[in-house]
């Protein structure tokens, strides 16, 4: 468990959307978000980007499917050193749609989720926004 | 950055209310959600739980503030390993409200930012449910 002691505040640094763009193409994880009646749903899914949206496999019959139809959806990735207290954040903000299967890149280039079950449609996040933060050590 | 060799699926399995909470309670960053008319939004932050509810510090005149006043909410928790394509989540839905100053814990336990900022506003969310996943490697 990291310390809880409080060391000197971080600085916050806005990203530009090609440090964003950078941070989304090296990681394998990130979560989407999306809203029901009852407010925010995150869930953990690994992705891939493909001409600067956010792809996603995702099971057909899943909730995930139900509130990714054409739907405002969210998508954030980050990453933080407990020991440092340190760490960058990037967040997506665009529309969720199915995709196309002639729409797809090659299949070494799709998403390959690590989770087991029939994930067979693919959800694109369109980017309406990108914004991210690095919190550096004082 | 990991390999995007595709392993034999991971097993996902159900963690009941008590791993949940013992989880919640070993981390210090999560990330917090919230609704705005354009749909979710997902932001990290350092936290505390409290009597069973997320305990988080923002500024008073942020956009967290003001859509965490008394509005459904989500905390989610998480960690991957992306060599053994494993990991957990854990993710709280409930309300956001603003915490009176005497309902507080001591000082010690209560979350420290980690970033700069005038972070005088406290803000719980009490859950309404409270789920998570772990992702066992094959």
């Amino acid at each position: 468990m990291p310390s809880k002691d409080s060391w000197f505040p971080g600085h916050l640094l806005e990203l530009d959307r090609a440090e964003c763009l950078q941070l989304l193409a090296g990681r394998v994880t990130g979560r989407i978000a999306y809203c029901d009646s009852g407010g925010p749903v995150v869930v953990p899914v690994n992705y891939e980007m493909h001409f600067g949206a956010v792809l996603i496999r995702i099971a057909p019959y899943s909730k995930l499917a139900q509130h990714l139809r054409d739907s405002p959806a969210a998508f954030e990735v980050d990453d933080f050193d407990d020991f440092n207290q340190s760490g960058w954040s990037v967040l997506v903000r665009g529309r969720a749609e199915y995709v196309d299967p002639d729409d797809l890149p090659d299949s070494d280039l799709r998403p390959q989720p690590w989770a087991e079950g029939h994930r067979t449609l693919y959800v694109r996040v369109t980017p309406s926004t990108i914004t991210g933060r690095r919190l550096v050590a004082a």
